[in-house]
């Protein structure tokens, strides 16, 4: 492995003054992270360094043009130390979707699999055994050519962080169904992970947040009668004892959550309809008490659910369930990412051990 | 001046590496750059120091979530020395109404202000005289803190670089009017100069480009029937004796050219429309020969002639004039902006002549 990656470990690890039990979602890093730089259209030899800051040209591209993109990725030990990722194949082919989108290039296969698996080798003692505990790994790509000229970046850095997390517990979520802001386009980045997708969700979700709701829901932009996704989750809602989610589009994310979620309710036998789901129809299933649930679904939280919703002013709260499919299928999904549960889907990773 | 903003010199300027008349632009940037920071909920005491890199950590916000905002502006000199901004108060709001948009806190008028009559003093021999010659100023705003937390940043840097620039000649611009991709939604950042906007366009614009088109004129993403604007630029038509450009919306750029274009065509006399323009009018117009000129409205650019486009596959040319309206209200306007013609309208900014 080290020798397509050059790697520089830190003389000592601040692991220890991480407290495991208190972390706060994405604000402590671990001690090394993943560097690859394109030039000349290539890219060039990665390199393992120690986590700290990158220096940057003032005129950099993605300060001034928002050439960005990320992912999302959850790695997780079992009871005998062996670390293993989720679909981590799926996250390689959005990022270089998502690159494309935004006429960036794509990264190399290799790169990301033996970054990531060199990588958390070296981090290991980062990644806590239990369904609760991860690694969360992001990935990013910016665009690093000076100057201010509108046009693509002809030099990037691919960068890898980590950071150490736990069961996102987000208490009762109640979400605004969005009438009059919107979160992409037809024809537009929605379906991307690209940066400029988040700050664009900020401001709406902020009015949300004042007047009591943690997140918007989003509709199409041309109607508003569609239900979408949420900030950083697609989501789904069960009605009588079906469950429901918008199939993806050019405005939607495809997410690796959702779409395993949809397999997996499958094969516990719940009936699951992919397909365009009307704001009329939610609001009538609220109102006439068939609608039982709905959850987020996303790698950070894997499974949130929502409390109540609010359409135009009028709000509705949704029943406290004992046998919700939101509980039972986040519990299936963490037992099989952490190795605690079968896998006949194919989907975990297992990181090959390795001397770093 | 020098007691809100602590200057620190260069030692040595690096002017005399610099060919003002092979100047590409937004390449090379002068010797100094204002900077500012915002934290604990106020903006700090701000700076002009030495152009040069910044350190940022991995994690900071504006790369993950694209928290970032710009404005684009122009200084001239006039032929005593004298140095001239063109309505620096409209794009002092808008960055301000950018930033809001994008959940990031307003700059002080005063710091915009006195940052940028310091820095133009500073910096007064990257300006040479001539309706042709500027210097290009790119104040922007970028999220600081660090955290992978899909939240708004609560640190931001509030910088100013400068690049001296010469006239933009573009060459034959050839247009593409866009009928799948889209640059913005309703309820979306369109209006708003926010990093993302850019990155989103890049591709189909690459796309435009193997075809042979410099740019794509986006439509409306919901129909593709209304003309909106360029990559960069808003855009005219002329139609008979008509000058035709859309209004402003929460998709367009509240453009500074285009307002100061549509008040100075009127001062000439000339019959300007602002409404929803058509594609199919523009398209008849240009069969039955009534399109005379289309044109894109930008600071960059100023204005940049369209010589042709095209819709679906069909191709349009249009006529060369001796007599267009780009041109004399090019001329007009750059006059104007470098104190070579009147200004009527108050728009010329005179920067106080100070000792830095
Ligand atoms: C906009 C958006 N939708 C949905 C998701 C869920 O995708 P995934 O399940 O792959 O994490 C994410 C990312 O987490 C997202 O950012
Ligand atoms: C998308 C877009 N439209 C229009 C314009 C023109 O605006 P202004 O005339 O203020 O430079 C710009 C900026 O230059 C722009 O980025």
């Amino acid at each position: 492995m080290t020798d397509t990656i050059k790697v520089t470990k830190v003389a000592e690890s601040k692991i220890s003054d991480v407290d495991f039990s208190k972390l706060s979602f994405g604000t402590v890093f671990t001690d090394h992270m993943f560097v690859c730089e394109y030039e000349n259209g290539a890219w060039k030899k990665p390199e393992i360094v120690p986590y700290g800051p990158i220096s940057m040209d003032p005129s950099a591209k993605v300060f001034h043009y928002g050439q960005a993109v990320f992912e999302g990725m959850k790695a997780y030990k079992d009871d005998n130390g062996k670390i293993f990722m989720f679909r981590p194949e799926e996250n390689f082919n959005r990022i270089n979707k998502s690159s494309e989108r935004l006429a960036m290039p794509a990264f190399e296969k290799d790169y990301f699999f033996d970054g990531l698996n060199t990588l958390l080798n070296l981090e290991s003692d980062w990644i806590k055994p239990g369904n609760d505990n991860s690694l969360y790994l992001r990935p990013f790509v910016i665009a690093t050519e000076n100057g201010v000229s509108a046009s693509p970046s002809s030099k990037y850095k691919f960068i890898i962080i980590c950071a150490p997390a736990q069961a996102y517990y987000s208490g009762e979520v109640k979400v605004l169904f969005a009438d009059q802001y919107s979160r992409s386009a037809d024809g537009g980045v929605g379906f991307a992970k690209a940066a400029g997708n988040y700050a664009a969700q900020f401001y709406p979700t902020e009015l949300a947040k004042k007047r009591g709701y943690q997140q918007v829901v989003w509709t199409d932009a041309n109607t508003h009668e569609y239900l979408e996704e949420a900030g950083t989750m697609n989501v789904f809602f069960r009605v009588g004892d079906k469950l429901l989610t918008a199939p993806t589009s050019d405005r939607i994310l495809d997410g690796i959550t959702r779409k395993s979620l949809i397999e997996l309710a499958k094969s516990e036998g719940i009936d699951v309809e992919v397909r365009p789901v009307k704001v009329s129809e939610i609001v009538e299933a609220a109102e006439n008490g068939t609608l039982k649930e709905m959850f987020g679904a996303g790698t950070a939280a894997v499974i949130s659910p929502i409390c109540g919703f609010t359409h135009k002013d009028k709000e509705f709260d949704l029943p406290k369930l004992e046998d919700a499919y939101g509980a039972r299928l986040k519990q299936h999904l963490t037992s099989l990412q952490a190795n605690r549960a079968e896998d006949p889907f194919g989907w975990r990773y297992e990181v090959p051990s390795m001397t770093v």
